[in-house]
């Protein structure tokens, strides 16, 4: 398959005009809630998928909701029942898809593009039974590309898909992402471009980071830990399902003039040229620590205390054991904020069967990860990590590490120092700035 | 079948407690956008089901969409394209029934009435392909009844279908009606209540005449007569359906508490037991007069004028022939004020062709209709019209006839007491009134 150079592998082909193409690219474009909040931005996204048409790409275009709106019918179901039917609940947010698709369609054809719009269920886009976070199960892709073979740009309502029993289910918020890498994949297009409000992966969060910069290209699994630990730019289900399905896709932005090197291209390791070591760095301060003092030192203990919790279904993160007085033990780990007070309640009452001292938490702790797939062939990484932070005094908690992930749990009033001294310390900082 | 005479035929049966019937009555209740306009109404509509499942009948609902929330929707696809497609248009309008449907069974849930909504496109509601007012060809009521049977509450997006395409199809404006009383067909139910924001069907309009009283049952016929003469609390289409598949329709008040006598019934001619001369007397002012003076009096002069304007979609109404000077004849008659410019462009463009004399309009006309099945066998209610008009000085234009319909069109000035001349005349005053 032909591709340009920017957008492809590293080949190094120049691109042919679009024209003399045997087989046209296909792209999905997807765009926000922001990206269609009236109907301004509304005809801009028509001329966007426009001008991808005159390259001479067929496009198919999934879209959110008019930001807002989904809130307002999530307001309207809790409002009448805060136990709301999930079923119906999805029957009322998925409607917000249904106008921004029809409307995109219409603007389409105002400026000449035929389109049409197709709701989940008439893609169809099957999902299982677990209504308001359903999960896709088939993406049945004929009548898009039949659309798309006739010169009509489909529009697929985003977030949404439809059961077995023929009933509305939607894939919970951000599910739009997850749709629009569904729909790439079951129709073979060669990029899913993401339209959204920022344009591109950062190495960090550029509000704390000045010198954060954009990120050319980043692999599945960096994105996927990234995504999983703070950043919140793509949806992590989607960045799974464009793993697994081998969908290129592309974040950029929707209120800027883009072209094809703009954005960041989420790709496998092997098409990313450039092998940092370390892509990103995130943070995140949703989670709590939880610190259980003068635990007896005995096999058993951490099932005794995990086992509950996970039974209850409190999901713990980062966990350190530490030797504490006359052969006792102690066990930090964090567990999301949300769910802290659940977790405490649940070890108090376990407090004359487990014997434990104390139990202390705090909700003063950041997350800082660094992700990249160079760590993997590189073991510097963690200690240069615990270098620069002890280098500013800064005292590590709880550390956790995967594959690709190293994770530190510290202050959370240190979060700003940390990041900027580890951003320099991996060579990150944007040159420009300097 | 066992009905309470109240809502019934005449038989004079006492009605047997709900309970002790075999089969329970299968009744659909359908609100429209006022009526579903908040959350605090969408619970009172509630409310209104679960009181008629107290009285041990199965409850199927018909809603609209909120109020304003079509016309917003309108606005949109307009404020895109004046010309929207047709198909992407329905697909955006009809979204507001979907998020009252899917309401509707949440707040039903919510006081422990089993509920579920069904959108156009799940009953399904099958249409034909006359996107924006189309009609419907058959409503399969399997699913419907199968909830129905389950104790389950159905609830259905009025106003849509879906087309043989599988695309999304709106009946047009008021369409909900209609929706209402095809499903109550489909489910054979027993009745079809429309709750609306007036308590039923006056002899006329109220505003203008004070001693108006509220019908307890008028015919099809006469209903139908009404809704196209001027009548607005139902739509013209909705009753036809209702005359052709016998289904009982009953309008009253979704803003009082109401009970089974509450309302106006609309029903078979042979089931109204008070068979007044006249039903009611409506008014009109959407038409225009057009007069063309100095026609040749010569065969084929009507069809040359009608043609043409047939031809060009023009509705012609009210038509009166009178003779004019030197064995000319003039022609008079009324066109909807909407079609009125594109009628008198055609005309002036045809006038050497038909050589008329003089062309020339008037939009202070009113049409008033007096409508009763009674008129069939008295032949002398259209001799009372004339008398009464003419008693208070008022000269009639034109005159049109059905079998169960006089109109006459007047200086729009004595509308008021025209009407209220013949409301008296025809003694219809309301007797608190006197």
């Amino acid at each position: 398959m032909s591709m340009p150079d920017c957008v492809g592998g590293g080949d190094g082909d120049t691109v042919l005009p679009a024209v003399t193409q045997k087989t046209p690219q296909t792209i999905v474009m997807k765009f926000g809630g922001t990206s269609v909040k009236d109907l301004d931005r509304i005809r801009s996204v028509a001329q966007k998928v426009q001008t991808e048409r005159r390259k001479g790409r067929h496009v198919a275009v999934v879209v959110s909701a008019m930001s807002g709106v989904t809130n307002q019918m999530v307001q309207y179901c809790h409002g009448l029942d805060p136990e709301a039917d999930a079923c119906e609940y999805d029957a009322v947010v998925a409607s917000g898809e249904q106008v921004t698709s029809g409307l995109l369609a219409i603007a389409l054809g105002a400026i000449g593009v035929p389109a049409r719009s197709f709701q989940g269920w008439q893609v169809p886009l099957l999902t299982d039974e677990a209504h308001g976070c359903a999960a896709i199960e088939r993406v049945d892709g004929r009548a898009v590309k039949e659309c798309l073979e006739q010169g009509i740009v489909p529009v697929m309502a985003g977030f949404q898909g439809v059961d077995k029993a023929q009933r509305i289910a939607t894939l919970g918020r951000g599910g739009s992402d997850t749709s629009a890498v569904a729909l790439a994949a079951a129709i073979g297009a060669d990029q899913c471009d993401i339209y959204t409000d920022v344009d591109g992966i950062y190495t960090t969060d550029p509000r704390i980071v000045k010198r954060a910069k954009r990120l050319e290209r980043i692999t599945y699994e960096e994105m996927l830990e990234l995504a999983s630990v703070g950043a919140k730019v793509l949806q992590t289900r989607s960045v799974g399902l464009a793993m697994r399905e081998n969908v290129k896709v592309r974040v950029l932005s929707s209120f800027t003039e883009t072209d094809d090197s703009s954005g960041t291209l989420v790709v496998e390791e092997d098409d990313s040229v450039e092998k940092e070591l370390v892509a990103g760095i995130a943070y995140s301060q949703d989670d709590a620590k939880i610190t259980i003092r003068n635990l007896p030192d005995e096999p058993g203990i951490s099932a005794a205390i995990f086992g509950p919790l996970s039974g209850a279904g409190v999901n713990v993160d980062m966990i350190v054991q530490s030797i504490g007085v006359d052969h006792s033990t102690n066990m930090t780990f964090t567990v999301s904020k949300k769910e802290e007070a659940r977790a405490c309640a649940l070890l108090e009452g376990m407090k004359s069967e487990i014997r434990y001292g104390e139990l202390t938490t705090s909700r003063d702790v950041v997350k800082i990860s660094v992700v990249g797939v160079g760590m993997r062939s590189n073991t510097g990484v963690a200690a240069k990590m615990f270098r620069t932070l002890a280098e500013r005094g800064i005292n590590i908690q709880v550390i956790s590490t995967s594959e690709i992930k190293i994770s530190v749990l510290i202050d959370a009033e240190y979060t700003e120092l940390a990041m900027r001294a580890l951003h320099t310390a991996y060579g990150l900082d944007a040159k420009k700035e300097d």
